[in-house]
């Protein structure tokens, strides 16, 4: 099933240079890859073993076209606000513009990669909620770092799941199997390179919140 | 501050080999190689940029006993059911030795990362929780990625969360700063190695759920 892909690339420098990919060309990605980098992604924690992980690689014109208008739908409302907020932030303005394309280009995306987890989804406690997205999250993560070391653009996104409903009926998932993320996958248009990112200091805290001897003076 | 710590493994082969490492040596774990993990951690995707994610790296003795407290407390009660599902499947019993093992000397762990996220935690609509977590679990796996990257044991656990706030009391989290995992790190007893997992072709469906066109025959 696994050809040769090279995925090889050095963990620090794949992590270095992960960024959301909005811009995706139209031109084909292979079956054996995408299967390839789900591969590596189902090497990722899994909460008791469980394994209870569902991916649908979508290709068909007609289901991308339904998960595009529920896209749109939910940018209609999300971008608007996101734009008077980011009035004057040239960065985020650029965040929204990429956004702005990957909603407006959402069909010709080769393949979109919906993660799924089977079982009950828990709202409450806190701990039942964290251990579930706890369950697929790292996978996704896998998925995205994968695709960096091929090459392939990906982003992590949610907004056309605002419906799970519509989305259980668009992808037929059973009422137990959950959509909890949509990965879209291409080559890029854009390129890869580094994020930029609070110093590490300013997020770490020694012992008690607040306590940060690593920052820097 | 970052001193060259070796983190260029190739993807594949930190991926493939990642595995849950739960029994840890109580040497020293360095200060500055913490930081790079989490340095590399901070390179994962967040939600619109936020960034809102907090680490809280705990060496005290004093706050790895309270934690070990509540770990203990959770785990009286899953532990034990786990053991009676768990019956005559040997891998299963085999992971649920090492939970126990990580319970009975959690206090001796060199260093606990307590991974937390700023901002309104949502329960409903799934959206909004799903789209919360997706802004802390991808920098979860980064760590334990580069964790093992670096050779260090880790693991994701979230049983000593049980209790939000009383773990909100412990590390001095202020109320909109909520826990949501816990990252044991330390130098391995066990080894890193393959996992077993499902063949690919069974949990990936093609345009619909349930539509399995590669899975082996």
């Amino acid at each position: 099933m696994s050809e040769p892909f090279d995925l090889r690339m050095p963990l620090e420098e794949a992590m270095e240079t992960q960024r959301a990919i909005r811009r995706l060309k139209s031109d084909p990605v292979d079956d054996g890859l995408v299967l390839r980098l789900l591969e590596l992604a189902l090497k990722a924690p899994t909460g008791s073993n469980a394994q209870n992980w569902e991916f649908v690689v979508v290709r068909d014109p007609a289901v991308k076209a339904r998960l595009a208008r529920r896209n749109r739908q939910a940018w209609g409302v999300y971008g608007g606000i996101g734009r008077r907020l980011a009035r004057g932030d040239a960065k985020m303005l650029r965040l929204l513009d990429a956004v702005q394309w990957q909603a407006d280009h959402f069909e010709q995306i080769p393949v979109l990669v919906v993660a799924c987890l089977r079982g009950l989804r828990a709202p409450f406690p806190p701990l039942f909620a964290t251990s579930y997205y706890g369950s697929i999250y790292p996978s996704v993560q896998n998925l995205l770092l994968a695709a960096r070391a091929a090459g392939l653009g990906a982003a992590l996104i949610t907004l056309p799941l605002w419906s799970t409903i519509s989305v259980r009926r668009i992808l037929g998932l059973p009422w137990n199997v959950t959509p909890c993320a949509v990965v879209p996958l291409g080559w890029p248009i854009g390129r890869y390179g580094p994020t930029t990112r609070k110093p590490v200091g300013d997020v770490v805290s020694l012992d008690r919140y607040g306590h940060r001897p690593f920052r820097r003076r």
